[in-house]
């Protein structure tokens, strides 16, 4: 099967309590795109200003990840800049500078659109149409969004639900967007929405995956140390997607598996600061901790 | 085995968005007892008063719980009131009448001597020694505790912790005992002040059982109405416990059993008000729920 990831690409600066990095690569395209790339070769389209560097390329291309949906603009690349006090899951958003992403209209290179999963990475809801209409008839689509969206546009956003397969929430999201409290009732009112799938992030305490019929649930690796919480669900989204784009099958058995390998690759991310852990991670590291999971929680 | 629970035998007055009941029976050694008489035949050790109704006896003699060491005294029974909002995990206390539990100094029957797991349900860390002496050997002493002894004896529950060998803490209780915020980090520290287990509940989210070189999370039943959540903690307590006094054994495996079967007995327990749950709860539903759990978690 074929993955294609539209987000952003961005720079990142990070406060965390173990320190502070300026201007490092992020962005959920990234986040996402690199936790693919251990299941299959992720194709991205985004965007980057001529300031973005080619060490960050460089990581992407080892990582071989299709990058001809990359485009680079005049400009300045987003720009995020983020602090994270001692709970990892309360992040203050310092400043937003949007640049080469404001006006992102993305052109899908002709070699995407036959893509078998599209992953609509924090994409404006009433963006949605114009990218989509460029696919030819993709198996599944996936999104997820942010409290801005719910916030802003969120007519336009339970429209979208009705017609992805996949969507992405953490716990916040999807009690603002829901009304409800309980997560689990929470869950089911996200599906009933539309989305035959939905995966809800609960940071440390890991995700419940809820749909037409059945609930899986996944916990957190038991991190004591929480190096930089940021790509922690882009990475998660990567993870499960790219499986399944490997697997080549929705079966319930490969969601399980799916989320399983999302919890891994999150795990990882957030052990050091943006995409860093990103550099020396592989598949061994990632199986022996799948291996982790299970152990963690057999009885 | 033989397992001994001390702890409170009380009314009741809960509010939650389902409802309100006045003087329901309560207590946490009501609760404990209840969840761990579907597996032994638990011994409670506690007080009541002459208002203590016979109904609420008949409900535990019903489940062959011994009460040859629950006293009543003239006075009126020990009454917690509190109230729920929307939020399960959060409660107000709006008064707490000690009455008959005040003076609470147990006098353990000659029959309860040769427990082989005790456990000290909610007592004021300094009132430990005086009933663990009289006990001959047992092979276990487990305890749970609340915030107010946290705030008003940390460094008597600290030393009591030192001698316990397992001890039940809830997130915010460890948090506020440790100091960490993340729950990992609380864990360790808990088994590092002496006990060979720590069980850290964490409501909606499930558990987190740390030992001297092991973690096993086990995650909640998902419940999308929770009426009311008074017991979880002492039940899931008393399903742990009871499992484990069958099973005659603290070997790995049957300690991650435990731990759901304490949760499957919590998730029933918070299905109705008070202890109304186990009035028809029968083994047969227990063990369905247990293969709901594997279920749920198996990828």
């Amino acid at each position: 099967m074929s993955l294609v990831i539209v987000g952003s690409v961005a720079f990142d600066t990070v406060e965390t309590p173990f320190g502070r990095r300026e201007r490092i690569v992020g962005g959920s395209g990234t986040y996402c795109s690199l936790a693919a790339s251990y299941f299959t070769r992720p194709r991205v389209v985004g965007v980057v200003g001529r300031d973005f560097p080619r060490k960050a390329i460089d990581l992407l291309e080892s990582r071989k990840v299709d990058l001809r949906g990359l485009k680079t603009k005049s400009g300045k690349t987003f720009h995020w800049e983020g602090r994270y006090g001692k709970d990892p899951n309360l992040r203050t958003t310092v400043r937003t500078e949007l640049n080469v992403f404001k006006d992102f209209r993305p052109d899908i290179p002709a070699a995407y659109r036959n893509a078998d999963i599209v992953y609509l990475a924090n994409i404006d809801p009433d963006g949605h149409e114009p990218i989509l209409r460029q696919f030819r008839k993709p198996k599944a689509v996936a999104m997820d969004t942010i409290r801005f969206w719910i916030e802003t546009k969120r007519e336009a956003l339970i429209r979208e639900l009705g017609r992805v397969h996949v969507y992405f929430a953490n716990d916040e999201e999807a009690r603002l967007l829901t009304g409800e409290l309980n997560l689990v009732a929470a869950g089911r009112a996200l599906v009933a929405y539309g989305p035959s799938l939905v995966v809800l992030k609960k940071g440390e305490h890991g995700a419940l995956v809820f749909g037409r019929d059945f609930i899986f649930g996944v916990l957190a690796h038991p991190s004591a140390h929480v190096v930089d919480p940021t790509g922690a669900g882009d990475s998660f989204a990567g993870g499960f997607l790219g499986y399944l784009d490997q697997a080549g099958s929705f079966a319930r058995r490969e969601v399980r598996r799916a989320a399983v390998y999302g919890s891994v690759l999150a795990s990882y991310a957030i052990e050091d600061f943006g995409v860093d852990r990103f550099r020396s991670l592989d598949c061994a590291a990632i199986e022996s901790r799948y291996r982790d999971f299970k152990r963690l929680i057999s009885f």
